[in-house]
């Protein structure tokens, strides 16, 4: 009887899109307006999914409060009004595109998280375009 | 040719999350204001997948609306309004968290329909919080 | 310069819809499914809205963490997990309908806020029906 | 290190379900109000979906721009605000039923990908309704 | 003690704009992809307030189930799953825009409403375009 | 006759809430999160209303695409993937805040737009905050 839990989250963020190795000609090729040097912004939605099995005497798989608890205090905290860029130095040496920050949320998540639960995360950088890690 | 259709509906009802083997304290400790004897309640919002073959004669996987009627008559009937812990039977003995409502719903929905239709179901709790069963 | 600012809020709640001067029989033709003597229950999605003068200092009409704070102090922790009727002393002589949750949030939300700022609510019982006061 | 990237798009459209093979009332009877000759319309919403390896030197699985121009030029362009029926040859000896859209939307954008995508295609047909290719 | 209930409705149709009295191309360049002679289609999604003084018996302005009632029976049976041109009488002299077709639900709905009410309604053509009459 | 239209839009964009002639400490405290000298950002969703007189002719109060054209060319091309403080001189004396942002933006729209149009804009800075001017 495995089932899956999503819980639902959110922080608003600045980034940019840029390869030091590349000229800034091809760096506005490859990345648009999304490789502006002052930085543009989104509301990242955010949604966890644990998958495991029912615990029979409370009837949940994972308690939400807690998962709501940890999303906030290793994710939202992390990120939250913050510029991706500068301040996280998990984007020093690779781009915050909406792919790196799922995987890198995925990681933290993951390393809280007893093994018995199967982890996957989606996250929305418009409400039209979204990512899941793993796939 | 393998495709999934999915119907959304929705029921009302209040539930409390309880378990007759602890005391107060213990059961207000794992189960929060869901404990609440009073009940609280929650704008259900379903989601119900088949998968299968197309029929090649109409074009459908299964009729829309047949479904839809399928979802009224056993679950929106069922559930509707109600007060999980006391009027439906199968959340006398294991407690109406939303894992175990969806379950429930599956089963019912598993018995009505043919063997050759594999079946999902999503519950949402809150416009934040939802499950999936099977996983 | 009059503006507008808006902020949403939820809460979830158990309630039945019941007039004690009436027979059973009158309570169910008027009340429907909503006069369940076991209670049902929605999810709340609560809109507060107000309007005035921008501060020309900080750009804001009213700090939206403030309100947000106002909100869950005041209604999120009154109503949030309860049952309307058994819980609130302001649904023991009237029905707690959509409309007089709304007015009740209203006069609650208006007492703690400035004369300078008017106030207005909006509350959903569903994604389908809400109400909106004043009108 | 696979992911998934989704980017949503959009179309209006007019169809109309029918089999020649069959009489009037029974068109009518399995088709409902699907087979009004007159037509009827929809706000067909469209989610692509592609699962590979994120590209080191970008952080990009597929660059969004791209596409959404793919879908632009290939679905909605050959979509939006047409009669499905009348239109679009694909539909003259089939019915335009959601799973068939998304079926003919899945095989044109397989054809304009490279082979190491893997390609996903869900197709709202209203709120409620929707398919999805492959299952 | 004025105060709105809002309720929400949806149809799916098919429609054209055209001015008989214009060349196709004078037609076309107004009225662009909406002038296609085949017809397009829309998931209407209706809006339909009232406003008045709550009766004091109930905590109702009006019952929900009687105005959802009153939407189907004169609205979407009237609208639903049509082709607005050729099945609509009130749209042989007028275009079906969702200016007009706003208006004459709101005609409609006046005619079946008490004078004590007041009347607004909303209709979406699109999830990003929208009507409400009156202003 | 008079009837609103309503079109949304949206652009994404990074922004920064300061007063120079506060302390360090002083700016933290009032703005909070948003404060931070990196930036941060949001995906703004904007709604534009128009009012006025439907045009018998066309049946339309105001070409929607036209509408859309013009958002496109005098708020997005000026907002999207921007940093609000570094980029648009509007915000050199000002705050970019929600309230101000939507001020700029009717400003902007007013001076495209005949007189015989009532201007209306909302603007969402989160799905959770938003404003409207005028109010």
């Amino acid at each position: 009887m495995r089932i899956s839990i999503y819980r639902k989250a959110h922080f608003n963020a600045a980034h940019r899109l840029h390869n030091d190795d590349w000229s800034d000609e091809k760096n506005r090729e490859v990345f648009g307006k999304c490789n502006n040097p002052h930085y543009h912004g989104h509301n990242y939605e955010l949604e966890v999914r644990l998958t495991g099995e029912i615990d029979p005497i409370t009837g949940y798989l994972y308690d939400l409060a807690h998962l709501s608890q940890l999303i906030k205090e290793h994710i939202e905290e992390r990120y939250d009004h913050k510029n991706l860029n500068l301040e996280c130095p998990e984007f020093k040496d690779q781009n915050p595109t909406a792919e790196l920050i799922c995987i890198e949320i995925w990681k933290i998540l993951r390393s809280k998280l007893q093994d018995k639960f199967e982890l996957g995360v989606r996250l929305w950088e418009t409400p039209r375009n979204y990512v899941e890690y793993p796939a």
